[in-house]
């Protein structure tokens, strides 16, 4: 292996510490910032999550506040919680964990939150401010990745970006993000036509496809940076019968013996999401009062 | 020369007369879309291109409003105007003429529009819905762009775009119009770093950089369509001293000897940005009363 692995955990970790700085310094001045987290349902990994996002938050020195409804909660019933989370003065972040139960469309609740407490940006307000080069709250896993690149180049500008997958939550994002870091961007997805030769052209490549090691070694142009979003979980018989294990989109080991730098699954782009989701969160905080938000990477 | 010239004058005549059949079918149904035109002093190129605005609307049967305020008109007026227009129901687009008086914000006048009638497509919500790939009302010139591309290929789907400019008004939305359909998108941009070898990845070009004929011969790949968004004025010499001529950021006689198809300056995606102002009225016009959008190119 030649590549040199990026720890998203490390980098997770001293993101999550400036951010808890941060949130000392305005604590001493009489503001702590709050985050609220909507869960519908009882869907396992989304209780993992919030469970987790619930910890960072106090760990940060933050308020966390979680709101646990039923699985055949009505829209109206959700709706009406996003609107008191919305007039609540304490609150300054909200979430909705997706995915939501088949009945709820997901669209109208995310409309349904204030765009200046959308600390996940997926409002169309945020992400129409993000798409014009405005300041936006900007979606956690695309501002991760751009965190990560910029550690191993501090500055993007003009490098070959080629981001592959094109969904609202990743891909977009991303390479809006990337552009405004003066990469020249490319978007690929399933009608590309030789996805291969694409992904060659990158000296910045991002795996956004949701399907396991599906980029291969000789996809990658040597000494590239290789940002894998993919978490993907697959047999694992070699660990025993039954036995799972995570994976990336992209295939590790062999991309690891062309690229320069690359992200592990998992510890790589994972742990930057939520430490994004606090840095949001203490950023809609600044934001509703006016204050300067304290310098953070990216 | 080899290039097909892709003629916009026919095109965009053909979409205006689609446009004005369906205003007639909505006549019959009492109703009459409007478009609210609003110039803020006396640039001589804006009021040429909204005298020309007003003239084709009411050839396309809708209603022109045409609402000019003097060059040192406040903010706060032309805010005032905005908020009578959004409440004013014979009015279905409002458009504020560009660029505005250098004392007036245009992202905060803008902002005012109710996205329901901001048929330039400038508005977060309109760009931030057009970026996560749901209805919106779509800048004009990027959506005629798309049009004339769809008549040299009705499919874009799987071709290799290149978008050279980054600009909120034309780059970025013609890329995402592009993505939506499938092609396989790069932005490249001032920093780009070899940005002929870029071009010449091109089955599908658009240059929106406003330089003129930047773009050469040698920069397309043989066969490749080009669509030229630039209108640059030039010294002419060769028609008498101090004369001048329109030209595109592509250098056309080079470019058709070696392009498929090639849109010309003037004559090529001007002629388009009306027709699809006109399209977007109508559009605003039925979706305000929630009637269905008669169907149109792209």
């Amino acid at each position: 292996m030649s590549a040199t692995v990026v720890d998203g955990n490390a980098q997770g970790a001293a993101l999550r510490a400036r951010v808890a700085e941060a949130v000392r310094g305005l604590r001493a001045r009489g503001v702590t910032p709050g985050l609220a987290v909507v869960l519908v349902g009882e869907d396992p990994a989304s209780r993992v999550y919030v469970k987790n996002k619930s910890a960072r938050t106090v760990e940060a020195g933050m308020r966390s506040f979680d709101h646990k409804l039923p699985a055949d909660a009505s829209e109206a019933e959700i709706l009406d919680l996003v609107r008191r989370l919305n007039a609540d003065e304490a609150v300054d972040g909200i979430l909705v964990q997706l995915p939501l139960p088949p009945h709820i469309a997901p669209a109208k609740v995310l409309l349904a939150i204030d765009p200046a407490k959308d600390v996940d940006g997926f409002h169309p307000v945020n992400a129409g401010r993000l798409a014009t080069g405005q300041k936006a709250l900007v979606p956690c896993t695309p501002l991760g990745c751009v965190i990560l690149a910029k550690s191993v180049h501090p500055s993007l500008a003009g490098m070959e970006a080629v981001v592959v997958g094109r969904s609202n939550i990743v891909g977009k994002p991303v390479a809006q993000l990337l552009l405004a870091e003066s990469c020249t961007v490319t978007i690929a997805h399933s009608r590309t036509r030789d996805l291969p030769a694409v992904c060659r052209r990158a000296d910045l490549l991002v795996a956004a496809v949701g399907r396991p090691e599906m980029i291969r070694g000789g996809w990658i142009k040597p000494g590239a940076t290789v940002i894998d979003v993919g978490i993907n979980r697959v047999p694992n018989p070699a660990a025993g019968d039954g036995k799972t294990k995570l994976v990336g989109d992209v295939a590790f080991a062999e991309a690891a013996e062309v690229a320069g730098a690359i992200t592990p699954v998992p510890g790589g782009v994972g742990p930057m999401t939520i430490a994004c989701l606090l840095r949001n969160t203490l950023q809609a905080a600044c934001d509703r009062r006016s204050l300067p938000v304290p310098e953070m990477p990216a």
